[in-house]
């Protein structure tokens, strides 16, 4: 299997890439450990050395090694790499390499490629003001935060794609290999067209050990290992060793192959079209942990275990004989041979970097914005449906937004920059009019049933929910659209990789040199009111209250209750940039409330009165009625109806909300109202009923503040249900009209004596449903043929 | 590789497995659509069927198929198993099973073994107040929620360990196949011991299609298939077909081929002591999407596609057609047959049904609280510091923790019902005493230079927090007890694996017939004060947020401020039952405040005023300072300090809170404070400044009805951070001792002239912390150094 190998190097290509990663990790361990002194242009004091030691040895050689030979190959074939590399708190490493290939001065000047800048590269590494101690969005060439693992691959695949012409070799630790998104990412070879998309290479490093356990899959068999790995489609290149110089001749040689195989398989279904999906090649590198650093620390074994996992030598400043140790291990790198006086990187390993947007480091595909275009998009308002009456019509809001959807893809069919992502729900989400457009994205097998598949599809579906995100994440970061439609209550599924993201678009913000992105966009349906048929499993609608915690400027949150709002809402979340944009909307058949102007002015505003729901004509309402969400609205405006039928004198207000953060102060949030704002709407001293898709205590964290949120009493998800009715999961959770009815009447105090009648009345009609649903099986008549009768 | 197979069934043997899997065929069906007529002793009306139809047909003959094919070993070789399924849509399946096996009766007396039984077991199926359409805590058997995809494998892990006896056939469907978590849990073989471990014989099933694509697993060659299977170290055979009869031959081979396997395994390990990890077997099962169902529906496709994944005859309630193919249907099962006049199973599907716990529906172990032995706990108070004086003294909690953990394994070695689980972090969270006491588990190759690995470790290290989280549950829900400790930000991972966990405790919280089981405990250290070596990815303090969301009665939050009341809240919480208890602490040397039976006083209140750290005498402060966790904790008392070397007279209250629900409401949360105990501490009017280990939103949500909240100011992370020192995290975040003092300042008028230069005064600190740490990359000495210096 492993190619043949001797001398595959000419000897100065050995020593360009002997050189080059010798100069890397010693800069990756002087980062670790050096505040001055960088060279060792004099002999190693305590005061060369930082007080606190912060950062990971033990995966960074081999980081160094691999981007060495990319280097080498990248000059030779004249390629378009960008590297994403899983085992991130190797920081120092590509910190080194993208300084080595003066990108780094390029972008920070402060950190030249002279002494000074030396130093200052050096002492900023983990330390106080100065850089992380991962890959993050301040090291040139990244699109892939160093810190949670899981997400190498599905970002290298997402980066790819409709990259006909970029490579990615992605790094994948054998710590990282063993979690569940890492795992089975593997499979997005299935959904590469090896003529339209571009080529991941992946490269398993075994290095034996995690924190302080051995990896698994640096503990099985070779043929379990590489079994597994064809089993998921590769053809892999197995490279072991820890001698530098037979290491390099093999690395060399094995990725020479992958890369000639990889040509191969492009030229191929390029020229020829694509007959069957290709076996790609991947490397499997086996090499010590710490490679190339001290073998044993106060007798221990280091090199080669877990003990070189962060920080190989403890305390130099306080421990003479570590010092010592530690001077000779960054001597044992001949500094002098590797740096010119002046503290620049000598010729020989100048030479030995790619040029211009050729090196990694500079890859334009990392700094995506870069290469942005704005989407086409259709006039959103020409896919509206037509409201001649609020609430009298009935509609399916996906499925209008299916359309537009559609028309985008179409719009953008050549630019090739727009994909859709679900975890197998396209349809069941009632997008399926994308599928008119484009197919699903497939290069497994097909058969005679299937529905809509092709290699060039842009519909991109896999059962999960990780794999789905990475791709897009990746997609996004290097410079195109996509929008990822989900079940609500799975969106948790990836509640810590949208964290990542929200921590990326933070702090890739704060850097003059990262050009905004599109924005991630979510549409979250089959949602909690409406996941009465799968039951409890399927319903919680808290994927808000965890994006909410996030940084304000960079989260948003609609709840359009009807088609219209939500065209308008899409429309302006694919216009955005470095948003996290989440829209909750239902699928099912609704009320249709605002024509399409009308809908596009509440979107704008965010919040507002639906004057024609509304009974309080005179501006001084007797109760305020707010809701948010699809089914929170429709439950509200019956619950009006019902108590405008009892009491016609009742002033109402309505209020209704599309942009949630619009609920939170201005100084809180971006989109926050002013206090008097919020007072005109909700008013300062009448109760305020509120209606919320989520759960109910979101909306008192947002609105806490709000002078009259003493009277506000909130109605919202509480836990409770189960496969019943869709009206009775809102009866469960009193969301529904008769409680909200009840509500009103409960808070307002001049309806009389006739409010206890009424009252009465309306708990009969708590109890007519639960008896006419247990037998029945489905809600009242009443409930299901309602419609607002206006007013 | 595939048995020789021809006629391996005797004929009656045939016989019992075909009118067994007719008969719960049958009555799947019958529960998805009828309400009436069960057995169709009269014709087909469209009044007998449901107005609504929801359940999943496609995947539930495949899982009857094989629950038939295991109740014939289960009596043939007297088995214990216990049925584990992936594709839990498949509810009207396992409900059909239970009810042939005649535990559904037993549990549910209404739901009887005769006609009028019957009919209740069709209608009550997905029907309101009737039972979810999904497997759920209220179907007999199952330890696993059929809702989220993704835990089958690592629940079904998690039950055998330390069972020796016992035997989980798990199916994994190949939509479930394609997430990240179950993945990744193919590779639980390495972490199992078969000399004292049962068996888990996983059943990947491939019906080709999720709810609209084909699935992956079904899509790729048999060699890539079977030899990832291989791969991940089982020895897979292959069943593929669509007839009845040889599909029942080639099966029963098959099944009886691996179950000789697993004895062979099972002998050779307990006689002869493990050697090498053994090559379990596992059944790759291919069979048509809705098998025996409708072939075609007007004029489509149905059986052996995604049309078949629902309901796959819609309307036969209003379509006359429709009503005659499903009557056709359902008769093809000939329910003459099948059952007696009374309604009750005809004989010999009754001989079938394994017999008393050997029912895979009354498994033992499906029922874990009936199991359940409580842990045998060594008294905590031993394991203390000293505390001469508040704050005076130093510790590290976790560590503390660890020996005491250590003696929980010891004590309990014997009963075999504990485990600690945790994804690589054990010892970097400093619970590395417990190796004392026993191993990690570890079953692949191990090396010299590997720490504490055995096969019987008791240690569960994996980098998955999917597959810890997924083998933990597992372990609970049979019955056993369980510790997991983990990063806190990454806690995240599992957030969806939270929310089922805690909707299953719920639910089964209300059936009588469950018992309780122990709680899931985590413990979340290395938290986002302590993550500045790590850096911004590290740092998210949500998963409290997240679990909060979840029903009060299941949900406990305690932040004890040092290790002594760490060591209180981990004893009570491993005697607790039917919680999700959430503890948060750290690892770092910390300020230790409380002896122990100050701090046994102080957890059991759970929140409390400390009034070693006050300085109102008199009971009338003039601010209250409210702080929950450590770090916070720590810079509350420094703030104090602070102020009262400059206003000696000021009167402050310090009130801790280790029981976070404390705070909410005594109708919200069954441990809320009264109003009148809350406003015992927090004062009707004061200044409260309130210093939060987490988001500050969380303190506003649980504590907005309370009279004092409008004084409420809270501090906590706002999402600032990187890699920097310690306490420039909490400057970041301004929960610093330098702004809290400025806080006060800013919020007691009575403070007079002296304020404003107090106030400078701070702010000068503020600038002095910031130009030494990016100067010295530390903290100032008077920040290191400080410790409360008494009153």
């Amino acid at each position: 299997m492993t190619p043949a190998v001797s001398e595959h190097l000419e000897p100065q290509e050995l020593d360009g890439v002997q050189l080059w990663w010798r100069a890397a990790n010693f800069l990756s361990a002087g980062q670790i450990y050096l505040m001055d002194n960088p060279l060792l242009r004099e002999p190693l004091r305590p005061e060369h050395i930082k007080p606190r030691l912060l950062g990971h040895w033990g995966t960074t050689p081999g980081l160094n090694f691999i981007y060495a030979h990319l280097n080498r190959v990248i000059r030779m074939r004249d390629l378009a790499m960008m590297y994403v590399i899983g085992p991130g708190h190797g920081g120092p490493g590509l910190v080194s390499a993208a300084w080595l290939e003066g990108t780094y001065s390029e972008i920070y000047p402060d950190v030249a490629q002279d002494n000074d800048g030396l130093k200052r590269l050096v002492t900023q590494f983990s330390f106080p003001g100065g850089i992380p101690s991962h890959v993050a969005p301040e090291t040139p060439g990244s699109i892939h935060e160093g810190g949670e693992l899981g997400y190498a691959l599905s970002h290298a695949f997402g980066a790819v794609f409709d990259n006909p012409d970029l490579i990615v070799p992605c790094v994948i630790g054998d710590g990282e290999a063993e979690t569940g998104p890492l795992a089975t990412s593997w499979h997005s070879n299935k959904f590469l067209n090896p003529a339209t998309d571009g080529a991941v290479l992946p490269i398993l490093h075994l290095n034996g050990y995690k924190i302080a356990s051995p990896a698994v899959l640096a503990r099985i068999p070779d043929d379990e290992l590489l079994g597994m790995l064809r089993g998921f489609g590769y053809e892999p290149y197995l490279v072991a060793g820890d001698e530098p110089a037979p290491m390099h001749h093999l690395f060399a040689a094995t990725l020479d192959r992958c890369l000639d195989e990889i040509a191969a398989i492009q030229r191929r279904s390029r020229r020829e079209g694509v007959q069957q999906r290709p076996r790609w090649p991947m490397i499997v590198l086996r090499t010590p942990k710490g490679w190339t650093g001290p073998d044993t620390v106060d007798g221990k074994y280091v090199a080669g275990t877990w003990r070189a996992h962060q920080v190989p030598i403890s305390d130099p400043r306080g421990n003479p004989e570590h010092l010592w140790q530690l001077e000779s291990w960054l001597r044992s790198y001949e500094p002098g041979e590797l740096f010119e006086s002046s503290g620049a990187p000598v010729r020989k390993i100048r030479e030995h970097n790619p040029t211009g947007d050729r090196r990694m480091s500079a890859s334009p595909h990392a700094n995506g914005g870069h290469l942005l275009r704005a989407l086409r998009l259709p006039e959103f308002r020409d896919y509206g449906i037509e409201v001649e009456q609020p609430g009298a019509s009935s509609g399916e809001a996906t499925r209008v937004l299916g359309r537009f959807l559609r028309d985008v893809m179409r719009l953008n069919e050549n630019e090739r920059n727009f994909r859709v992502f679900s975890p197998d729900e396209n349809n069941s989400n009632r997008l399926a009019a994308i599928l008119a457009a484009t197919a699903r994205t497939w290069s497994a097998e097909t058969l005679p049933g299937d529905d809509s598949l092709a290699r060039d599809g842009r519909v991109m579906e896999v059962l999960s929910e990780h794999t789905c995100q990475g791709w897009l994440e990746g997609y996004l970061l290097t410079g195109r659209h996509g929008f990822f439609s989900c079940y609500e209550a799975f969106a948790h599924i990836v509640d810590s990789m949208v964290n990542q993201h929200a921590k990326w678009l933070k702090v890739a913000g704060q850097l003059a040199w990262r050009q905004p992105i599109a924005s991630l966009n979510y549409l979250l349906t089959s949602h909690v009111w409406r996941q009465d048929h799968n039951g409890f499993s399927h319903q919680d609608p808290g994927f808000i209250d965890h994006v909410v915690n996030k940084k304000a400027e960079v989260v948003r949150v609609y709840l359009p209750p009807d088609a219209n709002t939500l065209l308008s809402v899409v429309d302006h979340c694919l216009r955005s940039r470095d948003y996290i944009n989440v829209v909750v909307a239902g699928k099912q058949p609704s009320p249709q409330y605002l024509d399409m102007e009308s809908a596009v002015v509440h979107c704008t505003k965010g919040i507002g009165i639906w004057d024609w729901a509304s009974s309080d004509d005179d501006g001084d309402p007797d109760v305020v009625m707010g809701c948010a969400g699809d089914v929170p609205t429709m439950e509200t405006l019956a619950a009006v109806d019902l108590l405008l039928r009892e009491f016609p004198d009742l002033r109402i207000r309505v209020v209704n909300v599309v942009d949630l953060m619009r609920l939170q102060g201005e100084r809180e949030h971006p989109h926050g109202l002013s206090d008097a704002e919020f007072d005109s709407l909700f008013t300062r001293d009448r109760p305020v009923i509120f209606n919320f898709h989520g759960y109910p205590w979101l909306i008192h964290r947002l609105t806490y503040r709000r002078s009259n949120h003493e009277n506000l009493h909130v109605r919202g998800y509480k836990e409770e249900g189960t496969t019943t009715t869709p009206f009775d999961m809102c009866v469960l959770n009193q969301i529904d009209r008769f409680n909200l009815a009840i509500d009103v009447i409960d808070r307002v105090p001049r309806l009389g004596p006739r409010a206890a009648y009424a009252r009465e009345a309306l708990k009969t009609k708590l109890i007519e449903h639960r008896h006419y649903v247990s037998t029945h099986g489905e809600d009242m008549p009443e409930i299901r043929e309602w419609s607002w009768p206006g007013r």
